[in-house]
């Protein structure tokens, strides 16, 4: 979440637009394509060893699905895009993988560009991480690219090679709809996460409120503020989407959009709530802390205020003066004794009256 | 009011959707079918023991209304829709009790989510919980699915079943509007507790402030969060209902859709009215604060600084050294305390001046 | 401005809608009605004794305006409501007095509900208080609804009486648009008193801010959310207004609308000003509150950092010790001293750096 | 500034619109009214002595442009808006000097208000006042109303008098713009004097802040509220003007609507970025005078917790009690001194650690 | 980033539009022309020596690009502005280097403003400048004036000059799109300057954050302001880019138009989670500070609050009173010892039970 990452195609500053190179993380990981191809007769799964294999898709009559993990090998990905005919800022956007989530209609093709976020296993702490998925849905194909492997895609593969479920019966539309549907079904986990964590901090604050539960909190409104900057571009990508009634998405899956954006909409009104709270949360805290101090401030005060005088009296008899007549006097410890006693009382109900005690 | 709750779809997450799967809190009760027809000659009222009773529904030339307690057993869901012809994604919906207020029109009937809010009875305070209720408004047929038994329809069903009031008089949407809009006129209670709450901790922050008045306060307020989640997608809901003219809702009911419009745009209201109120709240209570703290500094202050140079005095005079001519001279004594006097009486003066005092 | 007032049809619930009952301030009065006719030529006005006298209105050729003041007795409403056909709703909403300000077309007529606020006269301060005005413009009439007697419409009835003004020569909606007005000008005078009371918490929190000053600037915080809450729908109203162009409004009116607008949005624009002007004095009051604090503790702070080492020094040899050498050194005593002196000097120098004194 | 002056059309509450009575601040000056005729190839600048002059024009076959400075003799608005058929509702918004900026097409004739703003001349300090320009432009006149003498229009007067410049070739509605595009250049230079304040309230702020820093700085605050206030109808203003292409508006002139647009935007953003400058510099300060409080505070604690222990112990021996054993011993002097001394290096150590020195 | 510069056309004040006047800093560089001029087959870069020279552009069947670094010389614009037929207007705005981003639709040509920004090198501190960029589109010709040399246009014209990359192409519509989006690009260089830094700002302020830590985040604060003030009107001009669809933008740049919308809409975005940011640490600060304060005074609290009332007994025992009985009893001295430590024990147990220690 360093915000450098935020930073997008800077390095590409000054080149035309058009020229294609890897901008995101390095990675030395082999790109792994895989071919999945269904209709409601068949299926199967190949794992592509040649970039020239790609050449025998899509495959007619059936819906043609390429995921590709890992875009850090520019020329993979121009290989596939020109095969598939992709505009050349389709290839530079999946690249260069700080875009926002966007729709794009290229008429032949529309071009998703989603982000995949995620929990970051090992480290000190669980850190949001990011990727950037590429969905490009055609007549009968969509190809996917990921940054890295392993992915929530995994379950849909595995219910088109069982062959199981409503989607070997529809379309790529259908397709490209449930890969989007699943990175933000994710989103619910994290939040789900967040929430628990959130739960706990607000425990934790009743019960021992310390300066860690204050940094927690404020790491937690980071990562809010990033989820945001992930979640909000999807409403205009949900419009897009929607408004995009041309030959490529059919009538059918018009209740699977608005299902979707349905989707879309409570993951950023759970986020927004969430802010909320960790505000109110936040403010919570500091007015706690700040009646807190107040409080030891008073008991401060009111013992101060009660012996500072007292003591001042037995300096002042405390005195070494060869001339202090009343010293003398055995009224003197008495009446020094009662005095003090009769300063305390007035005190003591002057603090009652001022509600301090 | 768990953050936890926020979250919907997670344990479906993977799934296709189209999976039917109960996914609220579980739930042991018997599921509760109750069958209500009439038209303005005749009322009837039945409670379903059977699930294949449903066949029998609607009946020709009346209004039916399938009111069904329970929704955490996914098989009757599913009789039910099957039978009414209802749409996988509605069924799915209908089940998965975390789904945003809305309105969608599926051509043949149009499906209602809206959120019942009520205070929880028992516990060691109330709390805000929420129910899900789904209502399919169908040509001349209604079927509301709530979560529990007991609601807020209550006093609907007892008028049909005595034939009063208009309702029997008028068509299905008359009837699915008069249900949404007990609902929210439930919402009206709920504030009026709010505000009640509100009222009392204003009182008790201008007669004994304490801690506890500041952790309520910001209890209200995240109520008020919880209630505005549930209650601002209506907005939506509302205008798309307004808008769906088709043969199911006739012109007759615009009116009553207007005056629902408007409690909902009430309701709204008066919650953004209660945040704005509770802010103030907060910020006049650590203003209060704050300028109570300057107080019981000052008095510090001014105690401390009247006192401690006296008290260096006395303990001046109070050292034991063998040389300190002054101390054998018989006016040193008159000396130090007019000098005292004449130190106390320029401070109080410089503090008058400063307005501390 | 209790927040119950704030809350609507509660008691309603559960009861159809239509079903009349008034929901506001229990109310004793006698209901008045009177009867306003005139035209270009003639004048006349009228106080209702029995009900039944409504039946001879409308006048044909003349303009007719009813006015009723207090709303308490449904049965007055339904009988007028039914004589002039209006629909159960708007009866319902003339009764139940906590409506939204809103403008509803009905074809035959159009209903207006608008808010008359006022300082209420008596009572330890000057409180803002509620009422509801419901004006009904049909093609020759109009009807007014007042909560209670006495209103600013009394100058605009004086006018018809003595057929002076311009409203004489026209018709029902001129009438309409004029009552209209006249309880949005009677807000500039709301806004004036709340202007006097702004500047003279302004011009008091630079003489001897206190915390009254705080609390009655929260009062007026608390007020202006009160009368945005009643001002900002009528944003809403009049855009309604100024769309409905139908019959029974002509096109004569058109600036005057235009005109009233105008003077709602300003009044919308002063609430806002004001509540951005009273946000920014209390930032300052704690802000200088926060200052006077900070210059406190530095007294405080100089004066213990200068005297408490002192009094160290002397509570140091104040000792009683047997075997103390220096106590008999005839140096001692101009060492202490010099030594003192030397202290509060550099510690006077180091304040100094520190801009503390 | 005063919040009364921002109040409108109080006094002539419940009086009909369309009474013409002068609102704003009582004037003895002669209203001056000026008549400006040119065309293409001569101009005429004529003072009106008596208000009869007035039927002379407009000229056929060039622009005439009437002047009047001063609004405070309603008889004078009357006599001029009858002789050019203005509304009875422009007269009396002319007269009323608190309106909002607006445009308002009256067919024959658009109505612009506008506020000019400036800095009064003299008194302890620089106040801005603002003061209502009204506009009229009519086929081939211009009329402008303005408070007082004295205004921006100078420039313009001499350049039509000499002939210079572009608006001698141009019609009516290019004189129109030039008015109101005079006035909001003006804002310009209030947004100067501003910006100058501004920035030598945070050099000042670096250098030496103090309480009146701060109170400059809200009052900066105020005077921002005050402009955007008079400044942002002025962006509903431009977008009428532009819409209006009637007869009036030729063609030509779109190019400078655009340009006008354009500065008011300018005017309005850079009061925005003012806004946000100010919050900044107030939360600065404020967290800069918490920043010192703290350190301010940390002093005091040292020495206090480094010396009260120590004065202690002091104490303790400086007791006068007969039997207290070690004082006759002659190692619990340097016992002392050493556990004193031991004492302070552990505390400070201990204040090292948690970074307090 | 002196707000003096925000500023425009103040100088201009009371001016006729039209008069070309330059109002930017004074500049005694030498204006630099250069002609680029190029199409498929061919390329030239041509730097004009004089002024006459212009006429020989644009070429017949080539893209003609005008570049011009400085604009304080408005002979030279004027010049330029005649010879392509440029709008008075125009060249105003190209002088008056203060304008708003947009973009005008002329007919014959497309006039943009663009803010470029920079880092200032050399001075104590890199700090944000802006220079605005002028471009105009013409049929076949680019026009760019820009304030000083050296700029982000170097790689474009290096490219064009080799002959290398799509830009040789295609129209002078591309060029102009590839001048915007360079500008654009490098915002994300100086966004990539701001993150690092408010990555290191975060990093400091966990390690060591103190006074000066505040005032880099708050002058981040402001250039972010800065930013965004130059960067948000962007957003309108690219809309109307967009929309312009006439004869001078070709259907074939309508993606790239969108991968420039996308970019700004990424600029935006990320100034905006900049601000979150910053705003989030500022706030984490200040209460890290309110925290710690409280610490701290809990210790000064601690401290005095167990010996003031221990240096009372001392004293009390110390006074030199001749009538003190107890003074000569033997178990005075452990009896004060045993009640000084009871004292501190209970005081300890109080402190814990409050978790003050």
């Amino acid at each position: 979440m360093e915000n450098k990452e935020v930073i997008s195609n800077v390095s590409k500053e000054g080149l035309a637009p058009g020229t294609l190179l890897y901008t995101g993380t390095p990675n030395s990981d082999k790109v792994k394509i895989t071919a999945i191809t269904y209709n409601g007769e068949e299926s199967s799964v190949v794992e592509l060893r040649t970039l020239s294999q790609i050449a025998n898709y899509p495959l007619e009559g059936q819906v043609t699905w390429i995921n590709v993990d890992g875009v850090h090998q520019p020329e993979i990905v121009e290989a596939i895009g020109n095969h598939f005919g992709l505009h050349q800022l389709v290839m530079e956007d999946i690249l260069n993988t700080r875009q926002r989530p966007k729709a794009e209609d290229y008429g032949e093709y529309i071009y998703f560009v989603i982000r995949m976020l995620d929990f970051e296993k090992g480290g000190k702490e669980d850190e949001l991480t990011r990727e950037q998925v590429s969905i490009i849905l055609g007549k009968n194909f969509v190809i996917s690219f990921q940054e890295k492997t392993g992915d929530v895609f995994d379950k849909i593969r595995a219910r088109i090679r069982e062959r199981k479920g409503r989607e070997v019966k529809m379309g790529a539309d259908y397709l490209a709809y449930l890969l989007l549907d699943s990175v933000v079904d994710h989103y619910f986990r994290i939040l789900e996460v967040m929430g628990q964590k959130i739960d706990e901090m607000e425990a934790e604050m009743i019960r021992n409120p310390g300066n860690d539960t204050l940094q927690e909190i404020f790491s937690i409104k980071r990562e809010l503020i990033f989820l945001r900057e992930s979640v909000s571009p999807l409403r205009e990508t949900v419009s897009t989407f929607t408004r995009l009634q041309n030959s490529l998405i059919s009538q059918d899956i018009a209740v699977y959009l608005r299902d979707f954006t349905d989707h879309v909409m409570r993951v950023i009104e759970t986020v927004e709530t969430y802010r909320d709270t960790t505000s109110s949360m936040v403010d919570l805290y500091l007015s706690t802390t700040s009646i807190k101090m107040n409080e030891v401030i008073k008991v401060l005060t009111v013992i101060s205020t009660i012996f500072i005088p007292l003591t001042f009296i037995t300096g002042f008899y405390g005195m070494n003066l060869d001339f202090m007549p009343e010293v003398h006097s055995q009224w003197t410890y008495p009446g020094v004794i009662v005095a003090m006693a009769v300063m305390v009382v007035l005190q003591l109900i002057w603090f009652r009256k001022k509600r301090w005690i």
